[in-house]
């Protein structure tokens, strides 16, 4: 194995034991196993990943779609364990962005210099 | 210092001393110490920028300028130099998906864990 797949085989394990990665992983067992809470998470997933695709794909989104989106986004906002998930998801996606800046630091570095 | 940021400083500079980060580092320094193909190079960035700007915008791209770009495309190709730089940004580009893959797997298990 390379040291570049070593090292980052290493950082996944630090991600998976991290105490962001723990606390959402309890987060969203904790919707999983409440059938109601399962049910507007998983149909929130796919008002965001339908109406993200129809974007993506330059699609029209009429004024009806945004206000259904809008209603399911303030619901879910308001049932206590998935605003927690959504709280705990934001807070691994920042170390995630972390990481990301940490390890594409050569590539800056790289790229910066010609300014 | 977090274990979390220890390992992304570690993965960080495994990256740096690797191989595909060391070719590209040559390559770039390759073709930014050649005048000319440090214009064309800049140029072709530039054009592919702008175009993808555009596109994210969600605003229109003439006839004129796609044919520009690929004419820009066509000439960078068949300069050596940069030709060898956009392989090697390809390589290193092959790299960092794959640590992404390894470094996302603790989520992916997560989220999939759910299908
Ligand atoms: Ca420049
Ligand atoms: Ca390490």
């Amino acid at each position: 194995m390379s040291n570049l797949q070593e090292q980052a085989n290493q950082l996944e394990q630090a991600l998976r034991e991290s105490k962001e990665f723990q606390d959402l992983k309890q987060a969203y067992e904790a919707v999983m196993s409440d059938e109601i809470a399962k049910q507007m998470f998983e149909n929130f997933r796919e008002t965001q990943l339908n109406l993200q695709e129809k974007h993506m794909q330059g699609q029209d989104i009429s004024e009806e779609e945004i206000e259904k989106a809008r209603q399911i986004v303030e619901t879910v906002q308001q049932h206590d364990a998935i605003s927690k998930l959504m709280e705990e998801e934001q807070k691994l996606n920042n170390v995630i962005n972390e990481i990301s800046q940490t390890i594409t630091k050569p590539l800056e570095e790289l790229y910066g210099a010609a300014e």
